[in-house]
């Protein structure tokens, strides 16, 4: 049987220019995986006839007539457009006929349709965002990045259960180390939020480190980081910010004069190395956990690359049984401080 | 009447070290400022002695024979250290000896005696820090950092006209633009914080933008960011992370074998003014803002070239009434929000 993800191919900044290309490389690396396009009709069959992706019972495509926008309010996505691309990718992973779904569609309405349509996992209140960033160990697993802007502290243990269960899944280790998001290494150290978070993870039978500080995320102290969906979305883009800045200023500081662009022919080995290795595209694909099924979210601008990367990580999730992973170890946590708090 | 600043000489990881040729330089270059050396007496001779400081009246000595440790208990360093060098250097501001106080000191130490000797000014609850980020645009105003991790909107009302106040003196602009740093753009995204917030800054009377991103800061697109001590803490610390690691990165990339040396030797000018242009050293020196008096706070592992441009910065706000700045915006918020609330 074959790992089946269902492909929202309509959605993201460039629909199907990017997402059926991106399918096409994903099948013919991944040979183990099928792929059901889902869509307009004639619009997905002409884009798999132009990028000559034939892989028999592999590739199908499933019709859907409508398209959630980029800009559209949540609301009028969920209740009225069930016959989206989006919607349609998610009930197919609900009725078991994929293993996954991948959307590079609006975030807020994806969270909300997952939501509805898949359910969350039993002792789940809320699912979160999670995704990786680049570390100086490989990469640090950060959650929740905007899903839920107002936690609980059992929020913030359900996230970590979440989160220690994809990193545990994706980079094949028992017990990876988790971290609360904190001002502080100090226990003293926080808000009201953060202090009863970190009481619940000492006791939850996670490999708690303790609490980290921001820098900590890129130097990869611990394999986890949970925080609230506020920190972690400012966060995210903060950093995001700053590599952006750092990377126009680096591209104007070697494009000024032609004395730069010869030093800049001279670096150019070194600099796309270095590009490389911090290349985002290969960190696109946010899970959105805690729901009855796999959900990956791609950026909208994500491009073939970029996309292929977030399919790859859906199927890497399904192959390795993510959601059991997730509902095996929320099974395990201590019941007592849930109760007391 | 010089501007007087008196200059915590024992604090921070290197002490007299790098404090006192740093004041010299600063008294070089400002030549309408005076410093007094707060610290060890005979320390401090052997170090002007050795630095060749000759100032006349414009340098002095004032004797302090207790240290702050960096990682000492703020508790102990209030309540026990009444004659350490960051204590007396800001009874000096108190006493109206000084305008303006400097320290590399423990930061919780240094925010807790200035509260409990300086006071806050009318209106404001708490002081905040505020540094200022490198940005597309000069430099971004971003507070709290860390003084305050659980704020109410009033708390970021007033930390909005702090910041507006320094900006406003900092960067000789009369009404600068004020950011509420949130998860969107759009007024119904957020927490329940914020929300309020953005409630009371629409009718302060400050030039409120609108809600701004992480990314935002490094943009510029407001001049000044607010949000609480627990949010911009880790957000700042997330982006020196990302920083370090970059850097580290285009180092090692650069120094790998004689080819890529090579390459760095022509690259060098490139990589020289990329590195100045972003130079951290240039941003040290946070403000302690909403007390009856100017502090300012260095990083603790400053050097000469950084101390010093804490102490330009400390002057600058003196030079500029930052205090009846403050003051009179405060003087001037429309209560009725305040009170409704």
């Amino acid at each position: 049987m074959p790992i089946t993800v269902a492909v929202d191919c309509m959605g993201g900044d460039h629909g199907l220019k990017v997402t059926v290309p991106a399918v096409i490389e994903f099948l013919r690396h991944d040979t183990d995986c099928a792929a059901i396009l889902v869509g307009r009709e004639e619009d997905l069959h002409a884009a798999i006839a132009k990028a000559k992706g034939e892989f028999g019972p592999r590739l199908s495509v499933q019709p859907a007539t409508e398209i959630v926008e980029m800009d559209e309010a949540v609301a009028t996505a969920l209740r009225t457009k069930k016959n989206s691309s989006m919607r349609v990718a998610i009930d197919m992973v609900k009725d078991g006929r994929a293993a996954a779904a991948v959307s590079a569609g609006n975030t807020g309405a994806l969270m909300a349709i997952s939501r509805f349509v898949l359910k969350t996992l039993d002792g789940i209140d809320r699912p979160a965002i999670c995704s990786i960033l680049p570390s100086q160990s490989g990469g640090t697993y950060v959650l929740d990045l905007g899903a839920n802007v107002d936690c609980s502290p059992e929020h913030l243990l359900q996230f970590a259960v979440m989160g220690s269960s994809l990193a545990s899944v994706l980079e094949h280790s028992d017990t990876p180390t988790v971290g609360l998001l904190n001002i502080g290494e100090e226990e003293s150290k926080g808000n009201e939020l953060v202090k009863r978070a970190a009481d619940l993870l000492k006791v939850s039978g996670l490999n708690f480190y303790g609490n980290v500080e921001g820098n900590d995320i890129f130097k990869g102290t611990a394999k986890v980081v949970v925080c609230d969906g506020f920190v972690g979305n400012v966060t995210l883009k903060a950093t995001e910010g700053l590599a952006q800045m750092i990377a126009t200023a680096l591209r104007e500081s070697f494009s000024r004069n032609l004395l730069t662009k010869l030093a800049a022919l001279a670096a150019m080995p070194i600099l796309t190395e270095f590009k490389e290795r911090f290349d985002h595209r290969r960190y696109n694909g946010a899970c959105l956990l805690g729901l009855r099924g796999i959900v990956v979210k791609s950026h909208g601008s994500a491009d073939v690359f970029s996309f292929r990367c977030a399919l790859e990580r859906a199927a890497e999730a399904a192959r390795q049984g993510l959601i059991d992973k997730i509902d095996a170890n929320m099974k395990a946590i201590p019941l007592a401080p849930m109760i007391c708090d």
